[in-house]
C-alpha cells in the first residue's frame, strides 16, 4: 500500500536528474529493484548537469596556474571563474577569499590552523566530528546541547560573557544538523557572537545543498562545506569569508602554488615568500575538476529556483514524518521538537530492533539505501538516544545482537535528487518491517551488517 | 621540415589513448590545430581507460565507510581495493599503509606531520617545493645541488654522519626531477640513510608516471605520488609506507571517518579514540573517485607494459634532445650530464628569449602547451641557470621584457600518450622560432604572457 496516492503539489518542482536514477540492484528475496539513495547527508549522487559539465571539461583538462598553453590558460580560467561562482553563490562581500579544500572537515582543519594565538572556541557538543574536534591547538570550551533554539542562543551568550573579553574568539557552529536536519538559528548565534567580539564559522556540509545560503545575510565570518554533499562528489569542499585570519595564518600545506619566491639564505636555511591570497592555502595542483563540479553544482542549483527545491523537500519531509509518526514503536531523534525547521534528514530508532539490522534490511529487502550509527556525532546521537556512552556502538561498527536494545539510530536523508517513490517506498518498508519482520536473517561481519546466506 | 621521417621502432608501444587527444585549438595566425599536451610534469590528461572507468562507476557513486546501501557497500569496495591496487602497483611490504591524500604535496606535509619530535630532515636544495618546504617544525639540513649521482650519495653520506646519530632522522629526495627528468640514485640513497639510522621518503611525483616505481626494490620507506601526473586527474594522492610513524601520529585531519569513538568527558572536555589504520590520516569522506582513478591509472599501466612504455619515452626523449641539440642558441638544463637516465622531463632556455614569450608563441602560434617558470624548484632552476637569485622572475609571474636576458626556463614534458607528432613539432616549432623569431608580439598581463593584439 502506498503512503500517498494523492497528486503532487503543483508548486513543488520536480526532482533534479541525478546520476544513478536508472541503477537496479539485487534483492535478497529475488529479482531487482531501483536503488533508492537515501543517504544524501553522507554522499548525495551527482547532478547530472554536473557530470555533463565535468565530461565536457575532461579533454580540455590542463594545469592550474602553471603552464602556457591553450589548456592551462582555459584550466586557470575555468578554476578562477569557479572561484567567483562559489562567492555569488555564498554571497560573499568584495574582500572575503574563497579557498578550495578537499572536504568540509578539511576547510574546519584549515581555519582551525589559522586561528590566531590564544583563540577560544566555543562548539556546542551537537556538532559533526569535523566541527568539533579541530580545535585541538585551541582553548575549547564544549557547550552542552541545547532544547530550544533560544537556548542555544542563550548558551552561547552566558559562555561568551563568562570569557576573557580581550583576545580573539571564535564560534562554530551548524546549520543544519546531519543527525536531526533540524536548522539553528545561525543569525542570532552570529549576532550573539559578534556582540561579544567573536567570529563565527557556520558549517553549511547539510544546509548549503537544501537551503540557500548567504553569508552576508546570516552576517557569518567563514562557510565551510563539501562538494560531495552538494551533488558535485569530485574531491573538493570550500572554505569562505574573511581574509585576515587566513592570510596571517602559517600556510596550510607548505609547496609550490602556495610559495611566490623560494631562495637558499647565507646561513644554509630556505627563506620563503608566500602568497597572501587564497593560493596560500592551496599548495600543490589545484583539483580543477572538484573545483569546477562545485560551481556547475552552484548553477544548476541556483538556475533550478531554491523556492520549488525548498518546496519540494519539504513535500518529502512531510511524507517521510507522516509516514513514520504512524509505525508503532518508531521514535523520531530531535532536538528542537516537531516545529522546528528542517531539512531532509531524519534519524530514528525502532523498538525491537538493533539499528544496523534494521538498515540492512532495508538495503538488502527493498533496495533502499540509509546509514546506520552514530552519523560522526556522537555526543549528539548519545544525548538523543538518553544512552550510556560506555555501551554505544562505534562508529560504522554495529556492536548489538538482533532483539537487543538498539545502540545506533537509523538516517534516512534526501534532497533535490529524490523522487516520491523512494520516500514512499520507504516509509512503506518500515512499516512492513516493524508489522512483519524481516525476510532474511543479518548479521555482522567486519563490522558491516550483511545477510546470513 | 619534419625532424625525423624515419619509421618508428618496431620495439616502442603506441600511445596510450588519452582524453583531448582530438582537442583543436586556435591559432593566433589563422585556424586551428590539435592541440600538443607537452605539459605532462605539471598535470597529464587522464588516460581513456581511467575516465571511461570513471564514468562507468559515477552512476554507482555512493558514501564510503558510511552507509547501509548497496552502492555504499560497493563504493566502500572500490575505494579499500583501490588501496590494495596502489599498494600492488607500489610492491608494498604486507605491514605498509597506503594513505589516500589530495596530492604529493599533501603527502609529504602528512608526513612532515607525522616525523617524531627531534626528527632531523635531510632534503637536496634540487627538491621540488613540495618536498623542500614541509618540515618546518624538523631540524632541516639542506643539501648543496650534487653534479653527479655519485656526489649526492657523498653528501647525503656526510650530512648523516656529521648528524646527531641518536634520534630519528629522514631523507627526503626525488625519484626523477621534476625539471631535468634526470633519475636520482634513489637505491643508494635508501642503502645511505639505512646505514646511518635515517629512513628515507621518496617523492615519486615524476617517476611513477615514467617508470616501475618498487617500494621494497628500492628499499626506501615511504612513497609519495599524485595521481593528475599519473593520468588520474580526480583530486587524489597517496603516501605509502611504514605505518609505525603514521599510527603514533596525531591525525593529520581531526574529524568523522577518524575517529572511532568521541565520548564527553566529566571535566566537560572531548576524549578521542582514533583508528589505527590509514582511515586516521584520512578524515572525512574519502575521494572515492580520485581513488579509484588512481587504481584504474596504476592498472592500466601495468597491462600496458614497462618494458614497452619505457622504451616509447626514451625514443621520445632522444627527438626532443637530439631536436634541441641541433638548434643554435638552445641551452638544456642539466644536473647529472648528457648521459644520466632520465624520464621524459627536458627543460632548456633560449638565448635572447625571454623563456616566457618563448613559451607562449609556442602556445599562440604552434598550439603547443609547455611550462615556463621556476617550476616550484626555484633553488634548483637558479643554480642550473647560474643566475642572481634577487632578479629572478616570480615563479609564474614573468618578469623581463622581450629581448632581455630570460629568467625563467621553459620546459618540456610528455609520457605515455604522447604520439611522436607533438615531439616533432614541438622540436620544428623551437627551430622556426629561433631562426625566423615569432610571428606575433607578447606581452605580459596579469602575471600571464599573452599575445598583444
Amino acid at each position: 500500500m502506498s503512503v500517498s496516492t494523492a497528486a503532487a503539489d503543483q508548486s513543488v518542482c520536480t526532482p533534479l536528474p541525478v546520476l544513478g536514477r536508472d541503477v537496479t540492484v539485487p534483492l535478497v528475496t529475488g529479482g531487482e529493484v531501483s536503488y533508492a539513495a537515501l543517504d544524501y547527508a553522507a554522499s548525495a549522487p551527482a547532478l547530472q548537469r554536473v557530470w555533463d559539465d565535468v565530461a565536457a571539461y575532461a579533454p580540455y583538462y590542463g594545469s592550474v596556474h602553471r603552464g602556457a598553453g591553450y589548456l592551462s590558460q582555459l584550466s586557470t580560467d575555468l578554476f578562477e571563474n569557479a572561484r567567483k561562482t562559489v562567492a555569488d553563490f555564498l554571497g560573499c562581500r568584495p574582500a572575503d577569499q574563497v579557498v578550495f579544500t578537499r572536504s568540509t572537515t578539511d576547510s574546519l582543519n584549515l581555519l582551525a590552523r589559522a586561528v590566531p594565538a590564544g583563540c577560544q572556541v566555543f562548539v556546542f557538543e551537537t556538532e559533526h566530528h569535523a566541527s568539533l574536534l579541530p580545535w585541538q591547538d585551541a582553548r575549547v570550551t564544549y557547550l552542552d546541547a541545547p532544547r530550544t533554539p533560544r537556548q542555544a542562543v542563550e548558551t552561547l551568550e552566558r559562555a561568551l560573557a563568562d570569557r576573557d573579553p580581550h583576545g580573539p574568539a571564535l564560534v562554530c557552529v551548524t546549520g543544519a544538523s546531519n543527525v536531526t536536519g533540524e536548522l539553528w538559528p545561525v543569525r542570532e548565534l552570529a549576532a550573539a557572537a559578534h556582540a561579544h567580539g567573536a567570529r563565527i564559522v557556520l558549517d553549511a556540509a547539510q544546509l548549503a545543498p537544501h537551503h540557500p545560503v548567504d553569508l552576508r545575510e546570516l552576517d557569518v565570518d567563514w562557510i565551510a562545506f563539501s562538494g560531495h554533499k552538494l551533488y558535485a562528489p569530485f574531491g573538493s569542499g570550500v572554505l569562505a569569508g574573511r581574509a585576515d585570519w587566513l592570510q596571517a595564518a602559517e600556510p596550510y600545506l607548505a609547496g609550490g602554488g602556495a610559495s611566490r619566491k623560494v631562495t637558499r639564505r647565507e646561513d644554509g636555511g630556505v627563506a620563503v615568500e608566500w602568497h597572501e591570497t587564497a593560493a596560500r592555502h592551496e599548495a600543490g595542483s589545484p583539483n580543477v575538476i572538484g573545483a569546477y563540479a562545485i560551481a556547475s553544482a552552484c548553477k544548476a542549483l541556483t538556475e533550478a529556483g531554491w523556492d520549488g527545491l525548498v518546496a519540494r523537500e519539504q513535500h518529502l519531509i512531510a511524507k517521510v514524518r507522516e509516514g513514520l509518526a504512524e509505525v508503532p514503536g518508531v521514535r523520531v531523534l530531535s532536538l528542537f521538537g516537531d516545529d522546528a525547521p528542517r531539512v531532509g534528514v531524519i534519524s530514528f530508532v525502532v523498538e525491537g530492533w538493533n539499528s544496523s539490522h534494521f538498515a540492512a534490511a532495508l538495503s538488502a529487502e527493498y533496495g533502499i539505501g540509509v546509514r546506520d550509527g552514530l552519523f560522526c556525532a556522537h555526543p549528539l546521537v548519545r544525548t538523543l538516544l538518553g544512552s550510556d556512552p560506555q555501551t554505544q556502538g562505534e562508529c560504522g561498527a554495529p556492536e548489538a545482537a538482533p532483539g537487543e536494545k538498539s545502540l545506533n539510530a537509523i538516517r534516512v536523508s534526501f534532497g533535490a535528487g529524490t523522487p516520491d517513490e523512494h520516500v514512499e517506498r520507504f516509509v512503506n518498508a518500515v512499516r512492513e518491517l516493524v508489522a512483519q519482520g524481516a525476510k532474511w536473517q543479518y548479521r555482522t561481519e567486519d563490522g558491516r551488517c550483511v545477510p546470513a546466506v
